[in-house]
């Protein structure tokens, strides 16, 4: 499989497969149902509402009656809502689990729910973005721009696994990945320097199978190979980065929100570690970054 | 006087004032040279180059002769050439100072000498970089993306005014200023948020003068009034800020390297906190970031 270069590919290469199936919590507002059902309509997904009926038949004024490949199981209350989507994932009837309108904090809940939920015991709970920009040639996988507030080693190795299996799963056979910090100097002023460092150093043992990691890189380096040609910096990931691990979600957010704001970028993301992927797209998103969203959590499933 | 709002205005603005006096430490390396008598052959700045004279005169024979309003004191030692040029500054003889082929090192040691440097007593070293996205309709001034690993409190007061002198500098009478984190929440998980909220009670009482102080908030809200009025946000700063306080330097780098490498944008850069600005550009600036940065230190020079 050639490597996946643009999100439209995507989209394409899941309508080619069998649909996977998802579960869409409480996906009784306009723009939850406008993407699932775009996304039942364009074939990437059979699409099971656990929403309010009355609610979405009074919707079908406006936008319609649902399409093929859409079915509704009754639940008004979008608590219960989502306690019923995330069984349906852990029941094996959902691939895919996405939020609808519940309050992100009760979806996580039930998500994170240590007898009815979807993280297996010891691993971090994350979130991967795939980021298509303009000017580059490839698509960047990155984490964690939105859940961890300051990751610790272990969990960085849980992030850069997770990353791995996004890339992986676009057909990037070798990824790079880059252990991002302000500079390439490891220094105890930065302990995101010392950190990468040391994530370095237990890669270089095998751990994370056929991939090449090093840090820590600035951002210029990771992304651009003339910036690398400039400081004669000589790293096998320099200039070639597929993944960026972030040192905080500070750094993380911020290129998130500078790549979507200014730089034009186009995005997809979902909530990782969990047994499934669960899409959370926010107001903030437009129709299409959902409906990205949703393709990616489709392809992560595998 | 009307805001400046695109970098070649600031060029275009010195051009009609009288011309600043820059020293440049050990300005024989080609491309220190190259800005630095750009700057003077168009009107920017009055140059002093404390330099190696026979290393300038073997590359006249390349460059051609140094341009009117570039004069030359002949130091090769280059961190001889950096006390000579410091001293320039703090006895009244230049306006601006630059780094030449001189290590960053010894350059800031020269500048942070307690006795014959350039940061008065009680003052932070911080950087100010001012950023011309090609979507945006103002300049935006940020800070600290290269200097202070993680700033505390007191430290991003200084930052702040440092930050708010350069955007009134440049016309922008009551600037607003985003304090930036990843969220809008205030949670002791993230101490970032806290950090912001505390600094925008300070900023309530009137600490910053004629100023707008809003935070936490992240980039999207910052920077993108549709964000805000998607996520319901009301913020005087909202949508509209001029000034970005980063939490931390990963996250300040990290947009400062987005932004140029993967956005487009136009920078200029420049120590503050010391008694006059500090050019500190790097290898991996172009020759026009160099000349914009030039300009930029003789802008805040007043």
């Amino acid at each position: 499989m050639m490597a996946i270069t643009r999100l439209d590919e995507l989209v394409r290469g899941l309508q080619g497969a069998p649909p996977r199936r998802l579960a869409v919590a409480a996906g009784h507002d306009p723009h939850t149902l406008e993407a699932a059902t775009r996304a039942a309509a364009e074939g990437l997904a059979l699409v099971t509402l656990v929403a309010d009926r009355r609610r979405l038949e009074a919707m079908a004024a406006t936008l319609g009656p649902l399409p093929a490949g859409v079915t509704v199981i009754d639940e008004p209350d979008p608590v219960a809502a989502a306690a019923r989507a995330v069984a349906m994932v852990r029941g094996g009837e959902a691939d895919v689990l996405m939020k609808g309108l519940v309050a992100t904090s009760d979806y996580m809940k039930k998500i994170l729910d240590r007898d009815h939920g979807l993280l297996p015991a010891g691993r971090v709970l994350s979130h991967v973005t795939v980021l298509e920009f303009p000017g580059l040639s490839r698509l960047l996988f990155v984490a964690d721009v939105a859940i961890i507030p300051q990751p610790d080693v272990a969990a960085k190795l849980q992030i850069i696994e997770y990353c791995l299996h996004a890339a992986r799963s676009f057909g990037v056979v070798r990824p790079r990945v880059a252990l991002l910090a302000a500079t390439e100097k490891v220094s105890p002023k930065m302990p995101a320097t010392v950190e990468a460092d040391e994530i370095r150093r237990l890669a270089q043992d095998g751990r994370f199978g056929d991939a090449i990691v090093d840090g820590p890189l600035a951002l210029d380096v990771a992304v651009s190979p003339e910036a690398c040609r400039i400081k004669e910096l000589d790293s096998p990931v320099g200039g070639l980065a597929d993944v960026l691990v972030f040192p905080n979600i500070e750094s993380g957010n911020v290129f998130y929100k500078t790549a979507t704001q200014l730089a034009g970028a186009r995005v997809a993301a979902a909530v990782v570690g969990t047994t499934a992927p669960c899409v959370l797209t926010s107001r903030a998103d437009d129709e299409e970054s959902k409906l990205l969203s949703i393709a990616l959590g489709c392809r992560l499933a595998g």
